[in-house]
Order: structure tokens, then C-alpha cells, then sequence
């Protein structure tokens, strides 16, 4: 059986790394690069750097990472699509281990949130004999906690975490006091009450980490104008949005 | 100032400490060890475990951690209560630092998920000048995900994070198609719907590690004589529930 260690990295700052994310890291025969995934070159960058400081001695095989396919009108059958292409690559990157080995993928943060690496480790599965392992890293809802030094939860409170998309189309999750707002493209939760508290940050963790929060009466022109600004300074930008109930108490 | 840093340490595995953890801890200049935190001496031993691996010369500070007053009947005064008596712990342990210096605690998991740390260091910030750090650990919520394997969420869906006594209570939290139940003192998830999947990790990341999942009909059981067999032999269990709509995809 292969063995496919995909392994959480963090959020960008390099003193995320797990000392098992090292251990396993270096323990792989092979480590699949993914070059502009998600258009951010910052982190191919950031997966090579991790790999010359720590694994030196590690091959790499690097791939280009296929784009979603804008033809497939269907959110859902896109994704599809550009999972089994995705998957392919990975196939061909796996092929020189033969029927054994071990391959590592550094997937940015956790790869349990929000995240295709494993979804696409399933279908590679189908074909090859493979076993996954897990190894756990620093998400950016962690890193945008540690940002404020926030709780994530009010005492006894439930936390929802959800994409922006949802918080859109279907509003504030009943019964949470606590929301987080995952993969936004602007500003999603502009609608809420004014007096909800939001914490945003982002590049959680990294160099240019930027954190605004308060009421989101007076937060958002600040939250909007930062956007605008670190994506014309940096062309890309990942942002994470804890917002509470302004009635939620801490 | 004094400069407080809360450390997550992740959840009993020695390897889930992180690089930014261990440099933070190396450079405190006391570390403050609470003895007998939640009735649980593995966890005390970890503590002073880790500091003697990775920071042999930093003086320790140990003081035993007060009890909730089970003569004050109401929870959230009760809970008030004992953050006030272990906040003048605090104090103590941090009154030979004077006016500055830096004194480091490790926290179990990260200190934004379900733990009084940050609203303990917030009471102490009141009467100490401080500033207050937060290093992210590794969450019992990524342990017991890298333990089976899967992924926190489904495609673009909603994870609704929240203690057992909130499911009981309330049930399953509107909208959301996967929940995870923390602070279970049994399996609060039984009176679920039979189709419901099941993913139950306890001493997530820990060797003594045990993972039971399947339908919920089938699992609950399963994970009902494990944790009496794990209550028996270790003396505590603390587990972690993700849970998913049968009907909620991948």
C-alpha cells in the first residue's frame, strides 16, 4: 500500500508546523508540490520553503494545478469535475512509488476544514492501493483567535461555521451565538444587526496579518477599506470573520 | 507589562506541540503548572513533561487548581466563582515577575475552544498590567478528524460546534448538517435519528487513543461499552463527537 500523508502546515507562519508535521514530512519519499493552487504563488513558495528547511533531502514532484472549469454552469458538478482532474495529477505524481511508499502533501492549514485534499484522496483511492493519514495543523480560525486572543465559543454557547455563500443565501444559523464566516469574497455579513461584534483577520498568522474588530456598525468601513487595500498590495487576500451576537455576552 | 502567553499545546500528544509553541516557551521566564486541572494528573504530568523537553531552565510555578463550589446551584455563577478563585492563583503565581516579565501557561488543546483560560486571564488583566498572547495548539476537533480521516465539513455546508448540554437541550442545531458535541459526560447523541453517521474519538491523539464510526444505530453500542472500558481503566475520558445528517452528502 502507498501511504499518503497529508499534512497540515498551518496558515503561512512556518513556526505552525507540528513537530509530527516534521517528523512525517521527513519520513516521505516524495512530497507533491501543487504549483498556483487557488492562484496564490505565495504558497507553492511557502510548501518549498518548508521542505528546504526542514526535508532538504525529500524529492519533490511538482504539478500544475488544473482551474475550475467555468463551462460547468453547476456548482456542484464543477467541483466534481476539477476534483477528478486534480485527482489524475495526483495519480501520475504517486505512479514512481510503485505499490508502495511514501508520498506527503502540505495542505494549508487543516486539511479537515474546508478543504479538497481529502475528498480528492478518495477518489485517488479508488484506483491505487492507498492508505491516508492525517496530520494535524493550525487552522485559520485558530489563527484569527490567537490574533485577538479570543475565545471561539461563549461560555456554554454554540459556534457555526459556514461558508459565506451560506450565511448569504440562508442568514445567521439558529440557536449559534457565535458565527464564522469561511471563504468570503467581500464582506457577507454587511447586512447583520449593527450591533453584532465582529473580529476579522486576515493572512491569519503570516507577516502581513491585518485584525479589525467592534461593533460591525463602525468595524465594516474599516473591514471593506482593508480588503481593498492588502489585495491591491498583495493580489490575493484570505480572510477569516468571527461575528457574535450583540445580545450573546462573552 | 507583564507579557502573558497562553500556550495550546494540542491534546496529550507530545508531537502536536508547535514550533511557535516551543520558542514561546523557551523564552518565558516561569511557567505556570496548575495542578489537578479538571481531576486529571495525565495532564499536569504532560505539562511538566513538555517543559522539561523543551525548556529544562525555566523555573515552574505549580499551584493546585481550586474545585467548583457545588454549594452554588446555579451553573454560570458557579463557573463565575471558580474563575475568580483561580484567578487569585494567578496572581500569586504571577506577583514574583513585578511589573514585567513573562510567564507562559500551556493550555490543553488551543485556548479558544471550550477552555476558561482567556476569560481567567481576562479577570487578572483587570488588576495586573498585562498583555495577553495566544499560541494555537491543535484542537481535540483536528484530533479526532485526522483520526478517522475525514473532513470537519461537507461540501459548502454548516459545522455547528457545541457541548453536549446544548444538544440535550435544544437538539440539533437548525441548518447545520454536521454537529460536534464537546463536553459529553456520556453520549448525549443517543435519542439521534438511527441514519445519523458517527465518528467518536476519545484520547484523541493520545496512545491510548480510540475511534469507533458507522451508523449511529450501530456505533452507539459500540461507543457505550468503550467508554465505560476507558472510564474503568484510565480513571477520566474525554472525548469528541462529529456527528452528520444521514442525509447530508460528503
Amino acid at each position: 500500500m502507498i501511504r499518503l500523508s497529508l499534512i497540515g502546515i498551518g496558515t503561512g507562519n512556518p513556526e505552525h508546523l507540528t513537530l509530527q508535521a516534521i517528523r512525517v514530512l521527513q519520513e516521505a519519499d516524495r512530497v507533491l508540490i501543487p504549483e498556483k493552487g487557488r492562484g496564490k504563488e505565495d504558497l507553492a513558495d511557502l510548501r518549498r520553503a518548508i521542505c528546504a528547511d526542514h526535508a532538504p533531502d525529500v524529492p519533490l514532484a511538482v504539478f500544475e494545478m488544473p482551474r475550475r472549469d467555468p463551462a460547468i454552469t453547476d456548482y456542484a458538478e464543477r467541483v466534481e469535475a476539477w476534483h477528478d482532474a486534480i485527482a489524475r495529477l495526483w495519480q501520475e505524481a504517486l505512479a514512481p512509488l510503485g505499490q508502495e511508499g511514501h508520498a506527503a502533501l502540505l495542505v494549508w492549514g487543516d486539511p479537515s476544514l474546508y478543504d479538497s485534499t481529502l475528498r480528492i484522496a478518495g477518489r485517488v483511492a479508488r484506483d491505487l492501493p492507498m492508505w491516508v493519514e492525517v496530520v494535524p495543523g493550525i487552522t485559520a480560525i485558530q489563527a484569527m483567535t490567537a490574533a485577538h486572543a479570543i475565545p471561539l465559543n461563549t461560555l456554554g454557547g454554540t459556534v457555526a461555521i459556514l461558508p459565506a455563500r451560506r450565511l448569504r443565501d440562508h442568514g445567521w444559523p439558529e440557536g449559534a451565538e457565535t458565527i464564522v464566516v469561511m471563504l468570503d469574497e467581500g464582506t457577507s455579513f454587511e447586512t447583520l444587526p449593527d450591533d453584532t461584534q465582529v473580529w476579522w483577520t486576515a493572512y491569519a498568522g503570516m507577516a502581513e496579518e491585518i485584525s479589525i474588530a467592534g461593533r460591525l456598525k463602525d468595524a465594516l468601513p474599516r473591514i471593506r477599506a482593508a480588503r481593498v487595500e492588502a489585495r491591491a498590495a498583495h493580489g490575493w487576500i484570505m480572510d477569516t470573520t468571527l461575528l457574535r451576537r450583540g445580545d450573546a455576552g462573552a
